[in-house]
Parts: structure tokens; C-alpha cells; sequence
């Protein structure tokens, strides 16, 4: 039995484009068990793949928006996600046409977040600001959804905020919400999946990482089944090593936001929780 | 002697315009002092002067920033401010309209947030933010600074991200500058105070409250000696009792931000600082 066989399989719809071929033992371990049982003696990896962690690199925000980043923390921020191969830096929109300059001729995008942290600005504000981030060279965008107004039960303007940004996205720029689950109910949670869905956003995504708490597993997979296999999920805040990276990915998430990116590459533990950054 | 002659003498170019009247011993006890040794056996307060504590009530700004706030946590700020004489509500910029309508026939002033609480947006998008909040009824305006510009040493950027919020305010409305000390060396806190006044900001401020720490007496004193008497300072972060209020207006406020204004106007003792909200 070889890999390339198992990685076609159709997992959850997923396969034709899984962003981790080779890694079907991480990704799919259901699967792999089946092929198993079924008879096969050995479930190799596709010849050249990379070792595990290092095959997540392509799933990483690399992450940078504390309020004090300075231009060679940036540089720093870009030069390393170029080197590893992560799918994009996720800056400030400050920071957003420095970070387009830098990584103008390597194929890591720039993506940044709009209404951060807290959401509670003017819908009006957040798509102008989505506008204007992606004329300086954005093309992910991470939006804050209203989280006040969704805990108000003003559900029509929650959507028509989300709404707002996604319009404002050209065909190619990918649009992801931020939940900031940590101040959600589960029925909360489900209402914003599916007023993302609805409204064509991209990606839904746990937390700010500036919240009392971060990605859970049960979240990563909740979410994973309100908007079913065609959306993207991201899981930020408190992913700080591979293993956490690997257990958001096993519970659904196809995108990992993290500032110890380079750790979880290297497969290195992770430190404890930094105070204020969780 | 009588207080009013006290309340109207010369003290740091302030008494024409003292916030406290008949609070002369609680913002210039220096001036009480020499009165006494003068041979004044008595220093009374103007009559009918409120006690102590609810003197301080116009110089609040009464707040509530959380992103989870909902409508009802709303009424009762603005029912609040109401009741107490507060100087203003101080709210995101999502609740501007909805509390400007609910203040409509009161004294009591809306302020709201601008780039709240990273300063790290675009000046242009902080600007637009600024206006649109202008129109929907924000009589006062709170804009953090770009701290990262600032502690890269882009201080053309600062100053120009600072002055794009004030020139979009309307003749009477209020800018406040808000520094985000937590983050500043004593030279940055310098060079922001000297900014906001070279290009016509009405306050600076210490703090969003949502730092790693908040105001201090110290910052207060020194944003004091560099913005001279003419402008506004703002305590704000940590501000939780009378005596905490009282240390930060004796040390040169001339506003405070708190949540805790109906605690810090009753006398009651502050508890502990929250956790994520010091």
C-alpha cells in the first residue's frame, strides 16, 4: 500500500485538497487505521515528504500584531516565513504595506485583521479598512465580527457587518471571521458559523489570541460541523507547539494562526502561556 | 478667609477654569497650606459644595469598552452618567449613536475610541473612524497613538497619524491623545505629549485600560510638565477608588476614565484589579 493512494482517498471531501499530502497519519488517522485493518502491512509516506511538524508549515499564519511590534520584528516576522514556507504573515494593517514589500517576490501572502480586537467598531469602518489593506498588498483578511451586538441578539446587523467586509474583498482575497469564542455561547458560536457561511466569508476562525482564553479542540470541531467541509477553519490563540497544532488540525482546522510558529515547525514544546498573550 | 477667594486665586494658570470648585484642598493643598501659615485659623468650602467625592463626578468620564458590552450594560452606563453629572459616557464606537440618542437631552457627552485599543490601523482608516463617530453624535474623541511607529522612531508618522484625528474633529469636539504608557520609555512619553500639543490635540491620556498596567502618578506628573496648563490630561487604567482618583487630580488630571466612577463618587473603596481589565 502506498501513500499517494491513501492521500487520494476522498476523506470528508477533503483530499482533492488537502493542504498536508504525505501527512495522512496526522491528518486522516481514521483512515489510515482502515487501510490497516484492511491489510496493508505498512502505510508509507510520499518519497521526499517532510518530517511531521515541518509539513504543517504550509497551514501557518505567522502571527504579529502586539501593539509595540517594531519594523525589525517585522523583518524578522517575514524573513522567517519565508524560510519555512508558512502561508502567509499576520500583521497589523499598519504593518501591511512594509510586510507587501518585503515579501513581494515570495509566494508568503500577507494577511491582516480588520476591527482588532475587539469587533466593536463601525461596520462602515471595518469595510474601509478591509479596502484600503488590501490596496497596500493584503490578501487574507481576518475580520472581528461585533461581538456585542451578537450578544444583543442583533443578528441581522451582525451579518450585514460581515457582509460589509466580504463585499469589500476582490475575487481573490481570502475573507476570515474572527468568533472570539471565549466570550460565545455554543448557540452563539453556531449563529456566527453560519452567518459566515451564508454571507460566502472564507474561513472561520476562534479567537483574537487578546481574549481571556483561545482555540479548543471542542470549538475547532464544532465549528468544523456548522460550516461542513467547503469553508476553511482557523484556530488561533494558545497554539504554541506542534502538538497543539496537530490536535486543532485532527479536529478539523485547515489553518492554524500562531506567533510559535517556528516552534511547532521545529517541533519543540511549548512554554507556558505568556501573560496578556495567551 | 473665605474658600472663594482661594478658589479664585492664580494657582498654575487652572483656578479660571478649576473643574473643582470648593474642592481646594482636595487639587491644590499646597495653596491651602500657605493660606494657613498665613494665619487663616479656618478654610471653608464654598456653600452648598457637594462632598468630597461627588465633586469629582464632572471630571469622569464614565466607561465601558469590553467588546462583549450589550444593550442593557449601555442603559445603565448612560442612566448612570445621568444621575451622577459624569462628563461623559465612553463608549466603542458601535454604541456612539445608540448612547447619543439615549443622552439627547442630557449634559452628559458621548465620548468614543478611535483605533482602539492597538492604535495599529491605518491613519486614514483612524480619520474616517473619527468622523463617522462625529456624525453619529461622539463629542469627545479617544485616539491611540501608533505605538510601533512611535517606538521604531517614526515620529513624522506619529505626528501625523495624531494630527489626521484632530483635523477631522469638528471646532468643539475633543481629542484626546491616548499614549498607551505601559508600552513607552520617559522619552516616548515626552515625545507623544509634545506631538499631541504641537498639533492642537485638546488632551493626552495615559492609558486604554487594556495594557499590561495603567496610569501611574509619575506619568500623570510628567505628561503635566510637558503639556504646561493649557491642555487636558486623562488618567485612565487602574482608576478604581476616590483615593486613586484623588492621587491622579492632586498629580495634575483633569480627567478620569473609569469604570468604577459610581464607586470612586460614592467613596467606597476600590476592590482588586480585574483580571484582563486592571
Amino acid at each position: 500500500m502506498t501513500a499517494p493512494a491513501v492521500a487520494k482517498a476522498p476523506i470528508q471531501g477533503l483530499c482533492h485538497e488537502c493542504p498536508l499530502p504525505g501527512a495522512c497519519m496526522i491528518r486522516c488517522p481514521d483512515l489510515v487505521d482502515r487501510v490497516m485493518q484492511a491489510g496493508a502491512a505498512r502505510v508509507g509516506m510520499v518519497p521526499g515528504a517532510p518530517p511531521v511538524p515541518a509539513a504543517l508549515a504550509p497551514l501557518i499564519d505567522h502571527t504579529l500584531l502586539k501593539p509595540d511590534a517594531v519594523r525589525r520584528e517585522l523583518n524578522v516576522l517575514c524573513e522567517e516565513a519565508e524560510r519555512h514556507g508558512f502561508a502567509s504573515v499576520c500583521v497589523e494593517p499598519t504593518w501591511v504595506g512594509y510586510c507587501a514589500r518585503l515579501l513581494a517576490r515570495s509566494r508568503v501572502k500577507v494577511c491582516t485583521v480588520i476591527g482588532f480586537p475587539f469587533g466593536a467598531t463601525l461596520s462602515e469602518v471595518k469595510a474601509f479598512e478591509a479596502e484600503r489593506c488590501q490596496d497596500l498588498g493584503a490578501g487574507e483578511i481576518d475580520m472581528v465580527i461585533n461581538v456585542g451586538a451578537l450578544k444583543s441578539g442583533d443578528i441581522d446587523f451582525v451579518r450585514n457587518d460581515i457582509r460589509g467586509v466580504v463585499k469589500s474583498a476582490t475575487y481573490n482575497t481570502v475573507v476570515k471571521v474572527i468568533l472570539e469564542t471565549t466570550y460565545l455561547s455554543r448557540e452563539e458560536k453556531i449563529i456566527a458559523c453560519t452567518l459566515s457561511k451564508e454571507v460566502g466569508a472564507d474561513f472561520v476562525k476562534t479567537s483574537t489570541g487578546y481574549g481571556p482564553s483561545g482555540a479548543t479542540v471542542e470549538d475547532i470541531a464544532l465549528m468544523r460541523a456548522v460550516v461542513g467541509p467547503e469553508m476553511g477553519v482557523k484556530a488561533s490563540g494558545g497554539v504554541r507547539d506542534f502538538a497543539g497544532a496537530l490536535a486543532m488540525v485532527q479536529a478539523g482546522a485547515t489553518r492554524i494562526g500562531a506567533s510559535a510558529s517556528v516552534k511547532i515547525v521545529s517541533g519543540a514544546k511549548g512554554g507556558p502561556a505568556t501573560p496578556g498573550k495567551y
